[in-house]
């Protein structure tokens, strides 16, 4: 018996999330089921992240175990023949045994992207979010940079009843604008239900002049939801890549 | 009576091309429908560029004649509101009656995008086509710049027996790689049928070392389709803009 790791990138544009769920389409029952082909065998994958409905991954990491004899690089090659276009294995190989994708040390760094311009470009619908009108980037910049750290993030997630600890460790915020695209990266120890799109939320009032990114840290300590800004749309997230102790990221290519 | 200017972006993914064309949808009919529409009367637009299916745009221009009294920057925001999401106007504007939007002096620039890694990217999928393997960059940046400057196309031309002038001029290409995605942009005063399909195909040719980029002359002087590459795949061409004489190129934000 062997442990298979595969490192998932889908568009999330037609499906209800990852994780599996009755009455609508997701990614792992899609993955599932063209690994259940190709073994014939029923197979049950474990995924690292759950992403919400409409959310991209270029590198979400699922796991399953097989006595199949088939070398682990090979599911890549594999399963890339038989998913549809908006899912594809990047990478496949094989870990330990007692390799587990939701291990608690995970560090992972999202990114969501905001086509500020003053009328939408179809050709990147589907992966940014598209605003007018005027952003301050230098004071979002700066209210980013306030969640990095060590910070109870109660006021910026959904609430959950599932989670009780809201503490989480925000290790680096990059957010910069490429011609008409602002770029937020945020990296972390991990992240509650909504939170980075409330983040981006927040950041977005904070562009329009709506927060000042003075606040961002009055609404930390508030703990409360409704201090912050609204829930950003899921479109233009994207779940870049988990990183596990001592592994180092690799970037795909 | 006044003439308006349109500036069109389309994800031509979903549509048989821009011009109107029995038993299939197309950019044009999507946009003349919905300006009759909005005018209550029939509309024709007139467009620059007849882009083939699949092909998008970032600014196409189609211009049309109107009684209507609403101002002509109106158009865009109204046609917006109308339109479908794969389609926006990027701009209208009030153009002299005799503005033909076929004027034989546009010159024209257009992007290909040439994802270049092991595995797809389901989230870039519909405006880039996905090569395996090495490609010498350096040679293809050699051999585009051997396009450059006036000559007989015939080569790298689809047969169109409607064209007997098979000369044209490339003012400019630009060959260079984006971390995985390699952009190529050429502008030229006029495209054969499929042409910069033909000469990126070459290129990609060229960068696989099947055709020397030393070649390209000889390629040129042949004037016959088989000595230039495939046609490569429309989904990775988007046409940028059209620039008319006298007119600065506009960076549409």
């Amino acid at each position: 018996m062997k442990r298979v790791r595969l490192t998932v990138a889908y568009d999330g544009t037609n499906y209800a999330g990852w994780q599996v769920q009755p009455n609508a389409l997701t990614v792992q029952e899609v993955l599932d089921q063209c690994l259940s082909d190709l073994l014939k065998t029923p197979i049950h994958t474990m995924g690292a992240s759950r992403t919400d409905a409409g959310v991209h991954a270029l590198g979400n990491i699922a796991v399953f175990d097989t006595e199949a004899r088939m070398p682990a690089d090979k599911y890549a090659f594999a399963l890339n023949t038989r998913l549809p276009e908006d899912i594809r294995i990047q990478k496949s190989e094989e870990v330990a045994p007692d390799f587990h994708p939701r291990f608690c040390r995970t560090i992972k760094t999202y990114e969501y992207r905001i086509l500020n311009r003053t009328f939408p470009d179809p050709t990147r619908r589907f992966n940014s979010v598209h605003i007018y009108g005027n952003l301050d980037i230098e004071a979002m910049q700066r209210a980013a940079a306030c969640l990095e750290g060590t910070h109870d993030f109660k006021s910026f997630a959904t609430e959950n009843l599932q989670v009780t600890d809201t503490v989480r460790t925000i290790y680096e915020t990059r957010l910069w604008k490429e011609e008409d695209m602002i770029r937020f990266q945020i990296t972390g120890n991990g992240f509650l239900y909504n939170m980075v799109r409330i983040i981006v939320g927040t950041l977005l009032e904070v562009g329009k002049g709506a927060i000042q990114a003075e606040d961002i840290s009055a609404i930390l300590e508030a703990k409360d939801r409704t201090k912050a800004g609204p829930t950003a749309r899921a479109k233009g997230l994207t779940l870049l890549h988990i990183r596990y102790p001592d592994e180092e990221v690799e970037t795909v290519k």
